[in-house]
């Protein structure tokens, strides 16, 4: 047996994954650990996803809730899915078998703001929390369960399951031990100000402390998690990543903002790498980040001596980046801090940072309005996540995107958004290849002009021709304020969904 | 001279209204007092009018961005919008004048979130502001001023106008002094945790103080504030004060709710009055309110020993409990206290805090996102308000409206709302007279059947026929997270335009 878990009572727990996944019963709510591929179980989802299968086989029935950080892996989320042994899941996803079912309506998905479906589960919205089944890099002689890649809700899911399933990855590197800062907000009415006041700020302890009592299973691992390359920066991407260090040159000059100091939030992908690689060579110093996920654009900013403090509830890292993080932990940690998301997320301490947020989108419409969960209306993607906990809140908050998708078909602007999860009172500013659109302080006939400015030249004509179409019929029925033509708002979609084009 | 100005060297700045509207020029942005017709500046309004309207008649330009806290009155943003002197306005408004110039498309107005449009000028998103114009119940010796009815954006206004014009109205009670809480949030980046932890807690001091070198005028007057009677409970609103309250006691059930401490927040009119009559005959005790405004309903409850506390920005009462308040501030002033609206609307207080919060709206949609602003997706009622600052970050979030409206021409649900200001994540419970439905934990399909469930029965068979019929072409397409018919989402919409009625 490994000697990371040095506690007596809980190495008599340790069994097989199969013997394991017996205490997950059918129409049980499991939460796991887990986010964007960091720290989820590696041997339970595939367990509990044969027994779902036996039983399948047997004609009797075997469906779970699954609840989770965020996202998690194919030998994960995907599993599970493949096996149809999970009725419900929140609060985020993003792997493509699950995807597929809930969109083929066989899975129940609810989308939920990642710094608040911890909360729900305390408060028992979604009924009890039968099973919490989360990974860690050991056990302490007290018990103390010292977490892995990623903190997602394991605090939220450990403190009000029945039942606990621990796995102990030895593939995890020991020495990211230091890296977890876990604090707790108290129950209502007992809450009191979250004390961090700085991104670097560590205010709780390196390890969770959990009720040893309700754990009835141990079981070790030596998995990988699963890391994603990214694509190598392009050009579009380079430029959209230019147009927002404009905007924060812009800022400079505007005594808004100093080159000692940003605080960065940054959503996962290509183009906020490429922000990353321009601030590597811009004159930004001592930069922060609070934010969701630590992204090897950040690894890369830590090595370069230009961002000072990195603080996220989770990785999100290349294989190469992930390879060096586990060997260079000790180093890292010096500078990185994992939190439960329910703190890596919270408007309390998102809005006291003074954050610039950057996220990603599916759709901004000419208003300002963002999409970034359902394609035409109807399809999820993957979920809200972390970008309305952080836009609501932020000091400056922006969305860049391609202007356009799918090799043209899919125009990132369009007159009305599909499905709304960031409203026009939020977005501040839209960056594509094209621009960047300041929005702050204006009305929305106002902001129409600057966003039209940005989409790609061959809809801009288009967007162009419905809003002078709009603001005919608005002047003449006196419904200036946001000027649309009912009928035609959802025209692009509609096209989409007929033609497999947003062009006419 | 009243010896309500006891500071001597503002004393040599009292001049009439003519002559300090001669400090405010064409293109100044102004910041004044005022929410929902309380503690609004009476004279200086109307004297700017008149300047613009002489101006106009030679020729001349003169329009003024103005800023407030919320709505104000008809010889506030009435008078203004009427002689054509606004150009831009922003937060929040209410005026019939100023809505249908900003529906005219004369008037630029940005809808924003109110606990932030003050922060917005601090950091300098709308250009300068150039003059603030307060007012007070009085100023002291050293030169603060003591608050009037409400608190509003006073402290951003004054903080970052280059030039100050104070009204001190002897209408305002003296006995209103020790009711504000006046705490200042750092600029950033050294903000700090905002130290409320109980709704009653008083953090700052009762009076603003100013930089007395900004000080350009002073200006007495003695004129009420514009305090509209609410309409008799009728059995509608009382039936959809019932339907909360049962869900009230199901959430005491549920082990979620104490009936001792209830902590709300309410918006708003009729309904919400009808709320707090229903709570004078509940078994909930101590209750507390951590709202925007006091409403008759509060001080009801205040005095009936139910409620030991109402926190708010501003009164919004009715001309008889306005005058109870005059008369009685002394006594009153041990349960209530009006912060600035960034304190009373903060997300770092309002999730800290446990609210229930409650607000009303123009349309919901079968999946429970909720539309407060733009009807008809185009023509603006009044603003977000508050309204999303607390929707976002409560403990629960409700929101209650009848079914339908304008005698059942419009219905309040409908398939897709034709604006966004509260997404469905975020939008909890949605209560007509037809009962609660309770969307926590809920997907998407599975709340549409809850939503319609307590539609009016006269569009109840038109939204199961769009939902049935949305149904099956999702099954078909496989989109079946969100489904809809992007052809007749907005039907309902269209053909109220074309025939006044969203009836078939």
């Amino acid at each position: 047996m490994s000697d990371r878990i040095a506690n007596a009572q809980l190495r008599g727990k340790v069994m097989s994954a199969d013997e394991a996944a017996q205490f997950v019963n059918n129409g049980d709510n499991v939460g796991i650990s887990g986010f964007t591929g960091a720290g989820y179980p590696k041997v339970l989802p595939l367990a509990i996803a044969e027994r779902a299968k036996q039983m399948h086989a047997r004609g009797e029935q075997y469906r779970i809730g699954l609840f989770t950080g965020a996202s998690t892996a194919p030998d994960c989320d995907g599993v599970l899915a493949e096996a149809d042994a999970i009725s419900f899941r929140t609060p985020y996803q993003s792997d493509p078998i699950l995807r597929a079912k809930i969109n083929e309506g066989t899975i129940d998905y609810a989308d939920y703001h990642l710094s608040e479906s911890g909360i729900y589960v305390e408060q028992g919205f979604f009924g009890p929390m039968n099973v919490a089944i989360v990974e860690a890099v050991r056990i302490t002689e007290e018990g103390h369960l010292i977490p892995s890649s990623s903190i997602g809700n394991n605090v939220e899911y450990l403190d009000n399951a029945e039942k606990i399933i621990i796995e102990v990855n030895s593939w995890q590197s020991l020495e990211l031990e230091g890296m977890a800062d876990i604090y707790r907000i108290n129950r209502l009415p007992n809450r009191q100000p979250i004390p961090i006041v700085e991104a670097g700020q560590r205010v709780g302890t390196p390890y969770i402390d959990i009720d040893l009592a309700k754990v009835v299973a141990v079981v070790e691992t030596d998995a990988p998690d699963r890391n994603a390359p990214f694509k190598p920066i392009d050009d579009q991407s380079r430029q959209i990543a230019a147009h927002f260090l404009d905007f924060l040159e812009g800022e400079v000059s505007a005594g808004r903002l100093s080159y000692d100091g940003y605080v960065m939030q940054s959503g996962v992908g290509n183009v906020p790498n490429a922000v990353m690689a321009g601030l590597l060579d811009s004159k930004f110093e001592n930069i922060q980040a609070y934010t969701e996920v630590i992204q090897d654009g950040m690894v890369d900013l830590i090595d370069a001596g230009k961002m000072s403090v990195a603080s996220a509830t989770s990785f999100s890292l290349s294989p190469e980046y992930a390879e060096r993080m586990n060997k260079e932990a000790s180093r890292y940690r010096e500078s990185i801090i994992l939190r439960p998301q329910q703190i890596s997320n919270h408007p309390e301490v998102v809005r006291r940072l003074g954050l610039i947020a950057t996220n990603g989108l599916i759709e901004a419409d000419i208003y300002g309005n963002v999409n970034s969960t359902n394609v035409t209306g109807s399809r999820i993607m993957n979920g809200v996540g972390g970008s309305a906990d952080f836009t609501r809140n932020a000091f400056i908050s922006s969305f860049i995107t391609p202007s356009d998708a799918k090799g043209g078909l899919i125009s990132a602007i369009v007159p009305m958004v599909s499905h709304v999860d960031h409203t026009e009172q939020d977005v501040k500013v839209v960056i594509t290849e094209y621009g960047y659109a300041d929005l702050r302080g204006l009305a929305p006939r106002q902001r129409a002009e600057k966003i039209i400015a940005i989409a790609h030249p061959d809809y801009r004509p288009l967007l162009q021709d419905y809003y002078d179409r709009a603001l005919a019929y608005a002047q003449e029925k006196k419904i200036m304020q946001t000027p649309h033509l009912l009928g035609e708002a959802l025209s692009f979609h509609q096209r989409f969904q007929e033609t497999g084009s947003m062009k006419k």
